[in-house]
């Protein structure tokens, strides 16, 4: 049988559709990219495209017509302007988007867990409410990955904060009660030292020199903050996603000096599948030749990397519902044929947050943030690993061996050997490290380094729609402290689509829980 | 107060500590990459790295030693291979990873639902089992995203197939009974016509310049293929994923043609949350500046993209609790100090899986076919749209006016107007098309598309742990059949832990609900 031309689903109207189509209009349709006008002149049979520079000159040969690609052509000409920019104009700067923070100036050396070390650091913070005589209503809030110290609008800085309705007189956290401090974490970009900081050594900024940081290095940070101010305990240490964990590590390391704890969809150790989610974001990022392993800062940020790591984040921060109920299928030019750039509105948003974010948030940054988030386990061997890391490390100062951790160095395997003060044995290379893999021996030995907080009053949220933090995270975390003897854990589950940003948007719902526990006398 | 150094968890064993670090050991590491070896020379103090080219050379005058990246340094080493090839090698081929295939010529102009035109093209297909004499033993097995035909070894190719073990004597699709055929969707790369092959009109690859290619349009191709064996009526449409929506679409376009039909972890209506996911897939590997629009057939193909792509792919293929049951949160190399390339398990089984498919499948294909899931939808108003629009373009082929839909070309609205045999009214730019965004309209108008299916037994499997195409979709696919009055839909939820990829791995219970539908007497 000789194949048919016919589509067999060309069913009746025909000549209603010759009707509509036989009277040739010659519509003009204007596009426009940020820096030049395309104009397609169209009739409803022909098309002649002005195409893009790199499509060879076969254009008008070929049996269809090139398609247009204006997102690769916004990211070349973004890259071009920077380049233009350096005809004396200023570099990028990550360092200053939000204003009116306090900076706290640690100046001896600061031993990082991993090795590393700052030879000083600075961290930005800010303040809301009345710190009482004897200092001891203090609030430490603790924040998510990109976040800066700015969770609430003040005079120094009017701007709206990422907390804003949740801090406030007779608001969650109560400012007539409790002085609230919130930080910008070490690492990071908005004025705590971090890889875009200078490095004293050679007045150069540290980008990938920057050492390895972790979740307890952040917390440790803050409390030598704290020590400066006088602060000999908190009210409660309280954070939402990676500030939920810096609010259980601060617990882990300084439980005589924590009241209570607000962890809100976080984890007491990281799980392979956010670990997954954070690692493509990285390795999008890294793969931009704009990243030039870290050292970019007179040069052009990794702007097209930073957009695609945060358009991937987008979609584990939010959830399929919201978006079902928000985007549907709807398509942002519903009139215009299929494109391969942002073409239905779920694309056009996704789009959005990347190009809101990528000069925001220096890209160094966010690979040590995030690999520290990844690092992040409560479990007593862990601790015990670090712990003696720490004290290896310190000892190493104090006979002024100096810095310093090795780029991706191996541990001496007798120091491993000897990193269980606590009796954990340590994994061992050569050795086929069963007890390690088997849940059971996991699970024991998470609760057993979660047993340092079996004193503290904790609050646990989980979200059923976080993808990135499932509930059932929470539930480890609730569980592990009410089975270590906690007996005063509270844990409630939101049925909130928001997804992982739930603690940014359901002001009630976190808000009432959250307010619940920081007041309730026990 | 001033800040002290000591970390407050430095506690006891100092004493061991110090023991344990009073012997300076000088072990050597080697670490390889695939064209150059670099050597960590490690002390436990200091530490000297072979720095790689791009960082500055201050090295050694910062606080801490620079990280290596050998990820990053392994793509520039695969560009580099491949520039080097070009002199006089030959260039990367993805049209032939498969061999064995059957081709079937289309040698007559196909226009596809989005107006663009084939002026011929091809069909890879495989297929097993014995054609009885009245041709009425065919099943049709459609593939997902980036599968080739060969979905069983055979004596041309002794390769295992993707369902090697759901094929063959007494198994899921017995090949004692049935003949089974599977195609390469066109689109594709695996031998069928697709963005990697020659444009006749210039003999150039089409790259781009290939028409936006929809499901309707592979299964209107599959029909074509049909039509020319002779075969009239299959026993069997199935498919899983893409291949499920294939299978869907082959019963809404062909319903006298079809017996029965198994839809696998597919959709009615690509939701925006896979949407989502599909789109960053195709942002990241547009964002390789060697993708170059398409263009590179010639050229150093986007292989960073296409790893970083199917990493992503990866995430949504499978689930959570399989990856902390098989991964955990162990490291690849315990002993060393964290690194921001792949660290953990999970992040070198991701880098695996995207190595193995980064120069295997081309990057074209993945974005018109990923492209055409995202725009799959069994409503009503779009089978009507899409009716419309083939019915404008035969006619324009008819009287000869030659290809073609532009690029990102506005429909008139006149025809948009006119797109509604059913009376569904179109989507209108300017008008505020509240009943559109209506969630009861587009259920109901789901279910009028696919009351066309009412007829033909139909099996829907769902996986409790697929992220990608949730389980709810799969009830909505089999609630819109039953609703318009299907009195034969099987239902099955599987709790598999594997998630999407549930319908390769679970031979026995994904296996035992094909056998069942395809062999029941109804």
């Amino acid at each position: 049988m000789h194949p048919r031309f016919i589509s067999s689903t060309l069913t009746g109207s025909a000549r209603a559709v010759k009707a509509a189509v036989s009277h040739p209009r010659v519509p003009t349709m204007a596009f426009t990219t940020p820096t030049s006008r395309r104009l397609f002149h169209t009739s409803p049979w022909t098309l002649s495209v002005n195409a893009p520079e790199p499509v060879p000159e076969v254009v008008h040969s070929s049996s269809n017509p090139p398609m247009a690609f204006p997102c690769v052509d916004h990211l070349e000409q973004r890259t071009k302007k920077f380049l233009q920019s350096f005809d004396g104009g200023p570099e990028p700067s990550y360092s200053n988007p939000v204003s009116g923070y306090s900076l706290y100036h640690h100046n001896e050396p600061f031993l990082m867990d991993h090795g590393g070390i700052l030879p000083k650091f600075e961290i930005a913070y800010e303040s809301w409410g009345e710190l009482n005589a004897d200092k001891s209503n203090v609030i430490l809030l603790h924040t998510g990955l990109s976040a800066s110290s700015h969770a609430k609008s003040h005079p120094a800085n009017l701007a709206p904060g990422w907390w804003e309705k949740f801090i406030g007189p007779g608001l969650a956290i109560d400012t007539n009660r409790f002085h609230v401090i919130c930080t910008n974490v070490i690492g990071g970009c908005y004025g705590s030292t971090g890889p875009s900081s200078i490095d004293p050594k050679d007045n150069k900024p540290y980008a990938t020199r920057f050492p390895i940081v972790t979740i307890f290095d952040m917390v440790r940070a803050q409390f030598e903050m704290l020590n400066s101010m006088g602060i000999k305990k908190l009210h409660a240490s309280v954070g939402a996603s990676m500030g939920g964990m810096q609010s259980l590590a601060a617990a882990l390391l300084f439980k005589e000096r924590i009241g209570k704890v607000v962890s809100i969809s976080a984890a007491a150790r990281s799980h392979p599948y956010s670990i997954a989610l954070r690692f493509t974001q990285r390795q999008v990022l890294m793969a931009d030749p704009n990243w030039n392993k870290g050292f970019y800062y007179d040069k052009v940020p990794p702007h097209s990397g930073m957009k695609l790591a945060r358009e991937i984040a987008t979609i584990s921060y939010r959830s399929g519902p919201e978006w079902e109920q928000r985007f549907g299928r709807k398509r942002s030019q519903p009139m215009t044929t299929p494109s391969l750039c942002a073409d239905f509105l779920i694309e056009t948003y996704l789009d959005h947050q990347g190009e809101r974010f990528c000069l925001q948030y220096d890209p160094n940054s966010l690979l040590y943030v995030s690999k520290a988030m990844d690092m992040f386990d409560l479990s007593a061997s862990f601790s015990a690993e670090t712990a003696l890391r720490r004290a290896r490390n310190t000892l190493r100062l104090q006979e002024g061996m100096g810095s310093s951790a090795p780029a991706n160095a191996a541990t001496p395997p007798e120091e491993q050997a000897a990193a269980c003060p606590t009796g954990v044995a340590p994994p061992d290379q050569n050795v086929s490290n069963t007890s390690h893999d088997d849940p059971k021996f996991q699970l024991s030995d998470l609760k057993q380094g979660m047993s340092t907080i079996k004193d503290i009053p904790t609050l646990v949220l989980g979200i059923q729609s976080d993808i990135l933090f499932p509930v059932w995270q929470q539930k480890e975390i609730a569980d592990c402290l009410r089975e270590t003897g906690n007996k005063s854990v509270t844990y409630y589950e939101l049925d909130s689509m928001y997804g992982h940003d739930a603690f940014l948007l359901e002001v009630v719902n976190v808000g009432s829980a959250v307010k619940g526990h920081l007041e309730l006398k026990e």
